[in-house]
């Protein structure tokens, strides 16, 4: 299991169906359609999408079956980045070294570009051309995917995070936070994944669901210690950039090496969620090592 | 068949059904689930839940089937206005007569409110406890809505509509913009109506979506002539505020009495439509009389 090639070849997968889904059905639509197809084919390294398509091979799922979920959990993704680029969120003119969309079209053009990139992802898991299930697995992955996207998940973590922005917040609430900004999509991304397999249940989804909670926190405190850590060249943003904004992190909150220790902490629940699972599960147990020993 | 009554009693069911959703989970998110309730909660007239319900019942189903159709219509419709308002939008301040979501909160707010109103309108579709159906028609009811809000759809003719201004457009331009940005969504909302009566079939969602298709454009026509007729008052908006703005109107391509005339032949389109139904369906044909005889 080389973690670099599985995830080329799932950005491959997910960047095919993606860019299928951005023909413009009439010359009228033609700028919205592009201005969502630039929000989302973008390079970008596809983590929810190489999620998705890890935990349904997990559970002995082929990838083809996961391309709807990888698609709509991307899609999700890109249009919550669109939204929080914007002037009125964290205004910022380059994500990936290219100008947000808001930049690069106009901001009404971001927001319903966002908007109907939201639609989209619910269009794709409805539909059996893009999402090969019967109608209970299609129906239960929407149902998963709103729960995660809207205002009890990620919805509400951008909420939470503009509202935190200046207030000293606890370690239980920075994690409340960064549960409900990033960890419920990520959640959702590995559910819809083993979804998709036509093989969950109950306790493969409650095993795989701890193992996203415990990843996607990993992620987190791992951002926050590269902040502190890394130089502007190598982590391509501005460094410290989160403690200029007087964003809580974790170092700031623990100390750094009290941040490194919880990382590998989680990084050892994750693995540990992952115990009944055999090699099939591997890039899953890959991703979770890499999450922690990253540079950028 | 007294539609003023119809009406009521349709507001009254989706609002109490509305009202139910907007219950914050945790605190942190309280202001968040404000927002949405506030731009939901409105005293609207909810006549896309109305065309839901009264669909559904012109099927012969009971209107507490309708109830999860009738909300994710307007939850829909509730977050379009949401971003409508916003300044790199419309820049609206009033919306019947109380501050737009963005005044009364603020502009990230009401960027994150829209976001959240349309993912609850998925789960509430999703959900056998918001829409008591069986999994295909709550599943058919997702992919229709999703089509229908997405850049295909709603948010496709906000798109045209943001790119139409100053823009000559002829009659046929005109009827996609508003096919698109509000056509589809009452078509949808029909369309919802009828899958969750669990009586539809091709013959009827066939009739039933002409009857949508001619209704909506009559209201969009019936608006533009109001636009030219009425005095501020009458209106509750600003008179001429569509000439003013540049916007192409049915008035300004037809004239004014081609215009009236083009109203009253898409009702009979609609009411064309709806022959094959018993009385069942007098509250669709009262609604279609009553869009090109209203003067506000």
């Amino acid at each position: 299991m080389n973690l670099k090639d599985y995830q080329a070849a799932c950005q491959g997968r997910v960047d095919a169906a993606l860019r299928r889904l951005f023909a413009a059905p009439r010359a009228e639509l033609r700028r919205l359609y592009q201005a969502m197809a630039y929000s989302v084919v973008n390079g970008g390294k596809r983590v929810r999408p190489l999620l998705a398509y890890a935990a349904c091979e997990a559970l002995g799922g082929g990838a083809e079956r996961a391309d709807g979920a990888a698609c709509a959990v991307e899609l999700v993704h890109a249009y919550s980045l669109v939204h929080d680029d914007l002037p009125a969120m964290d205004d910022d003119d380059l994500r990936r070294g290219q100008p947000t969309t808001h930049i690069a079209f106009d901001e009404a053009c971001a927001i319903l570009a966002g908007d109907g990139l939201q639609a989209l992802a619910f269009e794709v898991l409805a539909d059996a051309a893009h999402n090969p299930q019967d109608a209970d697995t299609r129906l239960a992955m929407v149902a998963r995917l709103a729960r995660a996207a809207g205002p009890a998940g990620m919805v509400g973590g951008q909420a939470i995070d503009l509202g935190s922005v200046g207030v000293q917040l606890d370690q239980a609430a920075l994690e409340t936070m960064h549960r409900h900004k990033t960890g419920a999509l990520i959640e959702a991304s590995v559910c819809l994944g083993a979804l998709a397999s036509g093989r969950s249940d109950a306790a493969s989804l409650d095993a795989l669901q701890r193992y996203a909670r415990a990843i996607g926190l990993a992620f987190q405190v791992q951002d926050d210690i590269l902040d502190v850590e890394s130089d502007t060249a190598t982590l391509g943003k501005t460094q410290g950039k989160d403690q200029a904004h007087d964003k809580p992190t974790y170092p700031a909150l623990l100390g750094l090496d009290a941040a490194k220790a919880y990382a590998l902490a989680l990084r050892d629940q994750a693995l540990a969620a992952l115990e009944p699972f055999d090699q099939r599960a591997d890039a899953l147990r890959e991703l979770a090592r890499y999450i922690v020993a990253r540079s950028h």
